[in-house]
């Protein structure tokens, strides 16, 4: 596939449906697809998957494969697409983090030109905070951020009952928020990101650092004895089984999601945070003291309504089922 | 006036006006009240200050004082006040700095009865953002932050076209977004906040803590002498001169206006910056450096349009201006 760039896109035009009945939508993973249907009374039909390809033409023939397969179920209205990098506001896919050989793709132009059908393109975590707001944590919240806690921190946004993109698209990109002038650098090529201290990564590095030390024995021996290869996940089962080695990582890790939290509410002030992405499932191993924690770092917490600060519910599907429900807007429109 | 908190709010209804004519809008600072009418072609009428009352009462006054006045000069069909503090959706300011007698001060309420108008009040920045949105430095954008560099730092944000207040009426709250764990403590509590780094009183310490180490000879000598005495200014002034100390002051404010602004352009993916508050005199001594550091900062740099990062042009006015536009609204809805 030839290179191109993010402003080469042209906008063909459908023809609006007056009812809508189905729309698909695909969230797009580091390693995997997934498919799903929505109808018009919100519910999830078929669930389909595929491996994600590596390169730009064989993506494109992964999503035609996807919404053929629903196809054969019945009819199929629109699609929707998160995918997890830089989404311009005509579609084009800029750049992902974990897809290196796709760059500046014309998702939207092209899958319309193959599908004829209307399709959207957003960012997955953007995709998620609508899934999460119209039938996941956050229903009837008007001011939502989603942060999806994962190898990084992704960001999605609802402001006054609308999903927020911004002026190109790139809204939300909230993990490379700098809090540290003198932190790590981030693949970014930044320095400090929020990133580098709140996410599953950096509960790792807060592991291997305390194992070089010589402590968080208990964490680097469910690593296998060696402190290189301690991970998150290591950490978050040490904490579980009461390793208060473990526990101090995890609640220093706490403080750091709050930290950010409360640099979103300041900046945004919504009325819920959803906790969504890997670290998912240890949320009950920080979730309390992020709460306890956010509530003193926030502006004027005295003076500030509650914020709720909850975890996701439609797991790893609220990206898929948020881009379906976002294509819904290409018809209503 | 009795105490009472900001759920206190009640909502009188008015009749809307088929045609608008003239709204006021008054902005409140820490020490004067500026107050100005706006008319149907966006101009500007006479304006009007009085010093700033230090009691809730004394406020009230003022206010009808001053919109008296400008009826004196025409109908008015609305009111707009801006206020530098927390105001919630219902227009109860809940707390100012720089008004410490007034808290929880049912502004809209209390306006509303004694002038018989419809009454919206925000954030000074806010509405600040409003006016250089409408009539300014941003006018056509739909995406843009102000921030108003002063003793601290303000923000204000217009998302997709729209004024955005928050769930709670508290967004925009940037200069207390945290950019250093191991930052000076800030006057909210807080730590390591955006303002102790980039507003005029930053720029401030950065000259006492340059004079305290036998640096920035010329910075002090135009303090009078004493390290202690240096403010602000006195590092703009000695930058404007060409002293080499204060460049590389200036130089550091610089970068960390660069840093605050990259992390809301992460979040918000604004199309516009606009730059106001009392720093706006040495706009020139920072703002090239300001944006040639944005551009690195910034996630994606390369791959992202160009952000505009331009000085606000309503100036000491953009509030009050704001503020009378914004009371239009009013009237449409």
């Amino acid at each position: 596939m030839p290179t191109s760039t993010c402003s080469d896109a042209s906008a063909p035009s459908f023809a609006s449906e007056a009812q809508v009945s189905r729309t698909v939508g695909v969230d797009v993973g580091g390693t995997k697809m997934l498919a799903v249907a929505v109808d018009d009374a919100g519910l999830v039909d078929r669930e389909r998957r595929v491996p994600t390809p590596e390169t730009s033409s064989d993506l494109i023939d992964a999503f035609v494969a996807l919404v053929d397969a629903q196809r054969a179920d019945g009819p199929v209205d629109a699609l929707g697409v998160g995918v997890p990098g830089l989404v311009d506001r005509e579609g084009c896919l800029a750049m992902a983090p974990n897809l290196p050989n796709v760059r500046n793709l014309q998702v939207k132009t092209l899958l319309e030109e193959r599908l004829g059908l209307p399709v959207q393109v957003d960012n997955d975590a953007t995709c998620a905070a609508w899934g999460e707001r119209e039938l996941g944590a956050a229903k009837g919240s008007d001011d939502v951020i989603i942060v999806t806690l994962g190898t990084g921190i992704g960001g999605g946004l609802v402001l006054d009952g609308h999903l927020y993109r911004g002026a190109h698209g790139f809204a939300g990109e909230v993990g490379h928020i700098k809090v540290d002038p003198a932190g790590p650098p981030c693949p970014c090529g930044g320095r400090g990101c929020w990133e580098r201290y709140a996410s599953g990564s950096a509960l790792g590095r807060f592991g291997r650092e305390a194992g070089e030390g010589g402590r968080a024995t208990r964490v680097v021996e469910l690593a296998g004895g060696d402190f290189h290869d301690v991970r998150g996940e290591h950490v978050g089962a040490a904490a579980r089984e009461g390793d208060p080695e473990a526990r101090e990582l995890m609640d220093r890790f706490a403080w750091w999601v709050a930290q950010g939290l409360g640099n979103l509410a300041d900046a945004f002030d919504p009325d819920t945070f959803v906790i969504g992405g890997g670290m998912l499932e240890s949320v009950d191993l920080f979730l309390d003291r992020t709460r306890k924690v956010f509530s003193e770092l926030v502006l004027a917490g005295p003076e500030r309504p509650p914020v709720d600060i909850v975890p996701a519910v439609l797991g790893e599907r609220a990206g898929a089922i948020g881009a379906a429900l976002v294509a819904r807007d290409l018809l209503a429109s």
